[in-house]
């Protein structure tokens, strides 16, 4: 299976489906990690420039812990737009790359703009993939399947029912890895949010754990628009 | 895979999902199909005690197209009760007898109200039978999982929509087959109802098929409640 | 058309739909109002016995009002139950007497049990009363539809999204006039619930009016089960 | 009465709401079809110029089947942004010219971002059109009506529940004539989206007739919101 | 304040609101823990008349740690029926003894049937409690005011968005000594539903706590129900 | 407390949520209330520019009567945009200089586009506001938290169901009069909607008092994202 998931800031994935990307990859299948927003305002002190260098390591250091490939489509923070082509565009660009056989992204609603945009860029733009006259670039052909989307859990879980769930009990370890890669955020986080990142991701993997009775899992809800909805589980 | 199928009326499952259960059996799973009531109501001149005889005969063939055994619970028409300890009880007994790994039923809300009780007492039995000291009868010990549920389309699909689709486009003919056996009920349907019920079924499964993108389909919606949420998919 | 009316106490009908019961009237259309419980318990004071027989002549003059018949199925109030066989039964002969083209009855979520054991049992009834081996009791018939079913407001619009709405402009001071024949409510509304029963109707009118561009206004909200969904208005 | 329907491609009011708008027009009333996308990149071969003609002529034609009037907004597929004050701008020009009783458009959830953005452009100009200080152009005066919004059924009737449905038992071979004038599409939709274009239609229309009990029907949904909601039925 | 929370099984408050009791009860205000079902059917080995009496003193013993009266209703297992006037009445006079301010209960939706006849049952019975001639027993008054109430979380939170949170970070450890209390249970809870059952509270209070900013809450969803609406916070 | 109101027109947040703020501000918080659209179409004969200067005008002595601060933030009628920087960097500044503890306006979905916009515009200024490298303008430092939000009610309340009400029984005449401030508008909306404002704006608010039980009342819900849910109430 050949998996595009599309994250708004660099450590996004890693907090929503860190432990499902990781199996997909465990198991064979390819994972190409996406985040669109460069994270270059996700700190007090470290100026942006800088900030989304460092942040653009850290999220390829959480990729390569899975072997997965990691694209930043480095839109400065707070400016996440689905209605631009341009981002539009380059979404386009990556899945008629990728081709993937789903797509893994932000649920509609979720806490802060940046990551509704992204939801909704991600829905266009796998359809505007597939249409052969849209941005004909040089290479790369329209996809041939208007690809299914899972939605990834909220932060925090506000507002989210999943209705699909993976165990990822065998990958917990390798998720909080993944996330601890993200050390210039370990820090915001607990000064913006006042949380503490590591146990916050491990709590709520553990939560939707109980949910459907294994050690850790990871809630998804499928986008539930036509030609997307599919008679077989793609996810692992 | 052991699968129970729950339908309220002898021909209940054949409309709602006979694809499904054709294909189950077909791909050599065990199915067993349960019908609450007796269906002795379901006719103008035909009067119950004959009726009911003849609509088991007529869910016996239908289930022996496909291989599954057929049992009926002999609750008359319009007496349906999820609340009393007699119908969840006889559940019980089937749910331990057959010990399911999961179970197809009504949804919570349809058109009628024996449809609505069966939804309701198959939800108890089927926690009911996992506790070894309720009606801990001969024989039967207690199920040893709280069996998830999928509740299958509500008639004509109204206020329905499904999260989960089976292709059952290789089993359509068997589905009408299953449901021509029901001689009584065309008639019945027919005069009570205005409906031809041949071209319904077909109708319904066509347009879940276009749903979903295959020539006919069925819908389905998991039952969320705790324990019985899972991490892989269950139906064919 | 021909319309039944279903409510609980013998005033709910008054306040949740009185206006359009009046204008149904006043255009011609044949009107039974059935109050399911005798609304003994109303009162701090006046004993159930005595209670039940003041406000059954409330009722009568409500209903005389418009010209409508007044039927009391003299259940105690706090002794509605949907899921028994007698009180089906009795709204089943109603339906076949009256022979309704549709049915105005509580919403299925409302503030109190009574009310929502009445809306349960009208939609059971108005099915089995159209299966003619259902009690088939002496002269009258099964129906011939499922009667379409709509639900007035609940008390003060709690948790109500109208879908429908009639203007009442014309008939208000007809539904004033109607819930003002429930004297013995009035007092009972003012101690009990600490309302002013009048000005409280008139009030929720006059919002429902606001939201349709009327005076006055009632909502109202399809019951949306098979096959009682319809391609005209019946409203008034 | 005095109905605009406005849709997203040349084809869409067709598959959506072709027998409503046959049927409104065999009963006198004038009916204005508008699309708002050229739909030019609707084909694998076609160019888009080229095909955008062939597409505008198609539409005409489906609209001279029932004498209405068809009118392009000629915005390039996947173009179409309802935040853009030039998009608006032409709905409100179109919306004073034609002085609607009550507009059909797409739900705001649907399948593609076009069809959605249509869906809120409308919902916008509606309100617009009546204010006399905005856009006073030439000749056309400010709409004196906030119009009544009707959404029509999502592709393949996904996540659609309808609360009105409209007969268009006599009006369904109108409705595939008009949707086989569009056979730019036949050929695409087989290829892009893999279905049968004209079963497609026939078989939403049977789905949705069969829950209210018609041969043939078309669901919608009213938008809820002030002051658009009304106490008489508009649509056919 | 004087809260009466009413759960099904003998631990379920615990589970459920334990931290939020035993705020209510540091703060000073009176807290009654009544459970209906007596749990006799909680156990593999243990038989049911020996189970209820162990754990009636199980939960005397949480309510102690908290200074709460506890009271059982004891119901068997599987045998809560919220439609018998038994323990409806049974309800009845424990709300007119304690004349709460507010109630907590299980939400209409849960896991399993009792919770959910509970969640009836107390509704049912906290309107009744305040009608002067419904059981008018000996030496209680009706009480004078249909209480609030609030519905605790499902277990493992499926299906639930809370919309109050109470922080219960000062009374975690006491929840879980609470729920530690329940020893019988945690044997049981691992052999029926393989859950760690301390680990399962305190990930449960982690998590909502993670939702509302505190290192551990509870989440509730107030009751919308006329006259049940109120204009100040009740919990605390 | 520190409360920041916004609004659309220059008298929505007295329709709205008028006896809230007047509440809060007589009993010593400290109350700003911010219009982003200057209202400059709000009238048949009036043109724009002079209008606009009335409307502030009539905004300030509305504000006035309460001792609030009036901001306008001058965006013309029709124009507002929240996916527009310009609009989201205005709310940021005075979100960072006002420093609220929480935040009133718009629910997500409203009657018309302005109002929804705003209601966007406020969900991302209030997070953004609290990003340090945003917009980081002389002299206003990021603001320290994620203000809760509380959406008020829609016009005439349609869509929309309140979780929270205030109790504005002791502001309901000063509610009046703000409204009354607004002279341009008494006329404007009798002509462009029909409706007698005052009127309007009394028996919305003696509605949502009849829901909870007092004479007059105001309607809220809270916004449900991460990080701004609460544990304890916020509004008066």
């Amino acid at each position: 299976m050949n998996v595009l998931a599309v994250g708004c800031h660099p450590d996004d994935l890693e907090i929503g489906c860190g432990g499902t990307l990781a199996k997909l990859a465990a198991k064979g299948h390819r994972v190409t990690m996406v985040h669109v927003a460069n994270g270059d305002k996700g700190h007090k002190q470290i100026v942006p420039d800088e900030l989304k260098a460092i942040r653009r390591l850290e999220a390829k250091a959480a990729g390569n812990l899975i072997g997965a490939e990691v694209i930043s489509l480095d839109v400065p923070d707070l400016a996440v737009k689905s209605d631009q082509d341009e981002l539009v565009g380059k979404l386009v660009q990556v899945i008629r790359k990728v081709r993937p056989d789903y797509i893994i992204t932000h649920p509609p609603e979720d806490y802060m703009k940046d990551h509704m945009e992204v939801s909704r860029a991600v829905f266009d733009a796998s359809f505007a993939a597939t249409v052969p006259h849209y941005q004909p670039t040089d290479g790369e052909e329209a996809h041939t399947k208007v690809a299914p989307i899972y939605y990834m859990d909220t932060l925090a879980g506000v507002g989210f029912l999943p209705t699909e769930y993976v165990d990822i009990s065998d990958y917990i370890e390798t998720k909080i890895q993944m996330n601890d890669c993200h050390q210039s955020q370990i820090k915001w986080l607990y000064e913006h949010d006042g949380i503490d990142f590591l146990d916050f991701v491990r709590t709520v993997s553990k939560f939707r754990g109980l949910q459907c009775g294994k050690p850790y899992a990871e809630g998804f809800k499928q986008c539930e628009a036509w030609p997307r909805l599919t008679t077989e589980r793609l996810l692992p």
